[in-house]
């Protein structure tokens, strides 16, 4: 259980079977510096292109395809004291007759205090001069290789992870992903330091920070999108347009999951699902939108 | 500010111009009974047609087309120790490669323990012996007469409320609708003694209830979507297909109350909603779907 | 089989159970005067409001609900000189980052030449200074009334059709609505003199115009979705939001017809759709979209 | 001009930037064997995975990132006397209710008679004894090298082009492709010899062919999404879900088009859309839909 410290050299656009970064064994665990999702890194220096270059990928020793890569977050550090966000709402989360309200959008500055743990807007409107918000890091871009040789690019996402923009993936949460290539080829990055349900300014506080993470192989486990695990429940994520697909594809996977590993047919994982299931919008901006379907553990059988 | 007790004579299976049922003044609170959605009442005698019998409509004085009708949900009260659901997933929230999964859905029966607070299957598969849910009532269906002389079916909803199903309209709630019609005409129904978020089986477990609410005249404010408001949160909501239009709604809606009663601009309003955002799916199952925007008291500056 | 000749006193903004202005026999035929969408007559004076107000209703005598009421649509005659269009396209048929290269929608008179067959802007800019498109006249909202009571907004659609706006409802076409009140309770009006596909810009050219039609009761015939008719094929007609959910109504009612009328099971059916079917889109602006599901009758087994 | 006859010895499942296997000049014809959508050539061996493996790619000299590839399909000649189907509807263009009335899906063989231009059903089922369609082939797969190093499988599409499903890419039509890399790297297979629109069935008829095709490089022509022509019309194709994005794209591309190229404004080219515009549904069954912007020659100004 080695834990390794890793500065990338090469970001990457994409997802996909490029040259592993650094090998590693199931069950290490890596500190691992990220950009933020313009290449900026911890000092404002531009080390990689736009969309959410990605640190990695990292090969898990023994991973093959039809596996399951288990990746818990322990920690997610605030490297940088600024970040950034847009400005206005994104014009396709509003009806269309509003778009014309907005300015043209622009990048903002954020001011991150990690002790105190606020953010605030470095030049706010008069309005918000004393407004501030809580620092809850998260990972907005995360996965593993896809099949079939594919690379694609990191403004979006699928069943193997990518730009899901969640603000569930923070330090305590265990995220699974179904593996395609051998070593699952692992990257992460595009860390925000607050972002709401739905993304929908198209981005959190975008800044550099370093993850520490732990990837273990579950050999023979076999998923079909990414779940998720924390102290008090359990969550799958589906990631496509329109949310009612993203939705349809999170539930046909919590679904499998209860009847796979609960021991539940399906009228009663229905029962279950039909009166506890909680929603999340993860994003409702990037190319695929990422709908959550969580169930307390406390529901469960 | 009297306080009237009420039992429906003639239920509507619309919301519409329908002669009024009762007359209240604004301030007035109403105790009424209402029926389950299939029409069945607190001694289990159908008393009327599905789908979802209102009770009302309320004639609220001095209410006009313009203003806006509050609402506070008082109390729910259990009137009946039975409820049903449907007992499998509806089409729509799966894959559609996944439909086959289902056998024909069946209505199911519940046993709602209303001092206890759980709810519990009458005959539960063996998985789920001794699971139950907690009991936590909710307004189904609820709002006020369209305009334009329209009736229409209260399997649905739209601008006036209707058939939202979303598990937040509990005691303790302000809700907001606008009104379009002289005196508002007010129906409610379809209570639910629990609902997950999404209404994924078709149905919470429905049950005949007891509502308590008053019903209060906000003369010259108007509003576009029905808005809530508890103690620690503001919300709005929006009803339509798909989710994504739903989505646009709600937050156009709350776009326009910070704008309004908040003193933010277009820019403001955005990074308020843009880090703090939250969205709950109500229903995806009914004609229209409905989602929730939320944003905390505390979020506001 | 009387030939009726009849002019709107009241006309309607919403499609429901309003008392018959003219009751006529199965078979029956008539000619009636319809305004255009904003309640504009043959004059150019507003004699009723908008949206889309309806001339009707018409009681068929001897329609039940579970009946089919076939209309034939024999001439729709140009009564104005004049039509209207809005000047841009809508802005939810283009990307949401277009929607700001569009100045705010005007309404712009057209000059409509029925006896030429062409209608022409009546101020073009000047590289249209020479552009016109032919008159092919249509009805862009007609149907019958719905169920449960129900009056609707002539803004939308549904099974009883509804504001279709398709440019398919032409004379010679034969269109079937589904009976749900005793008398069908038919509406019409809303004619365009020429509109693409889509509607996409809110509107055809709105012209007020004189519709002759013949109404015919098919006792016992059951159909879900309007369905049509012409010399060289036959169609169906699904009304929702998204377009997916349209083309699904559309789709699976077409699927009916030729599984209950033309001796094919699910196999064969698909064969025969699955080579054969055509789709236009209707339209793609009202609160309801429009998908029509064609097949050509030399493709029928 | 020189003519090339291509055999590939490699298929791809990606659309990427894959090795060249072919250089050619801009200007040049090429005749190409193509595998069926499940990698079957024209003996009926399998010589490739699915889905859609490609022939290619073709490197067109002098193509670089900004400029438009004009693809000419001269011929689409059918290699074998056989083609393949799915013999159900798939379940995602019907009612979720009606999923459930077929049976599984299986694979169905055809009878190609390219000389009697008619295909058939091998076995067909009694009610479809006599039946057959037209041979109409059409390419179902083709496309250039996404841009950021991407490889994309074959099964879906975007603004590079890919499995787009539209019968309309038939020999005639000129089609142009956004340059993203180096000598634009060309794909193309998937050929049916009949399609229905929206290929609802999930497939047209699958076969093997040898597409002949002239590659020509619009230097410094910068375009959005593939683009086409004939001799009567001009279209624009987009690529996604919802079929509303899809539309959206579609539309703003014949917008961006009618602007640049037409000498119209957003009003004028409104204008001629607006009441010009026809829709053709390409696919609605890959992971994106595909939706075709038409505008008659005779309709431009």
């Amino acid at each position: 259980m080695t834990h390794h410290s890793f500065t990338p050299q090469t970001l990457h656009n994409s997802i996909g079977s490029h040259a592993p970064a650094l090998v590693i064994a199931s069950g290490d665990t890596v500190t691992a510096a990220t950009a933020d999702a313009h290449g900026f890194d911890w000092r404002g220096v531009e080390i990689a292109c736009r969309p959410n270059p990605m640190t990695g990928p990292f090969f898990i020793e023994g991973a093959e395809p039809g596996d399951t890569l288990l990746v818990t977050i322990r920690d997610i550090r605030m490297t940088r004291p600024t970040g950034w966000t847009f400005d206005v709402l994104s014009p396709n989360v509003v009806d269309p007759q509003a778009v014309h309200r907005f300015p043209t959008r622009r990048k903002t500055e954020w001011l991150i205090d990690a002790a105190a743990g606020r953010a605030r807007l470095a030049e706010p409107p008069p309005a918000l001069a004393t407004w501030s918000v809580a620092v809850e890091p998260m990972i907005g871009c995360f996965g593993v290789a896809p099949d079939m040789g594919q690379a694609i690019s990191t403004a979006t996402s699928g069943r193997y992870g990518g730009n899901m923009d969640y603000r569930g993936f923070r330090p305590g949460v265990e995220v699974m992903f179904p593996v395609s290539v051998p070593g699952a080829l692992f990257f992460l990055g595009d860390v925000h330091a607050q972002q709401c349900d739905g993304e929908i300014v198209g981005t959190g506080i975008e800044t550099a920070a370093e993850v520490t993470f732990t990837a273990r192989v579950m050999k023979g486990q076999k998923i079909g999108w990414p779940r998720g695990m924390t102290a008090i429940e359990i969550f799958t994520i589906g990631n496509a347009r329109p949310l009612d697909q993203a939705l349809q594809h999170a539930t046909t996977e919590m679904l499998d999951w209860l009847m796979a590993d609960f021991g539940l047919d399906a009228v009663a994982a229905s029962h279950v699902m039909g009166q506890c299931v909680r929603y999340d919008v993860a994003n409702v901006f990037n190319p695929a939108y990422s709908v959550v379907c969580r169930v307390a553990r406390a529901a469960l059988p």
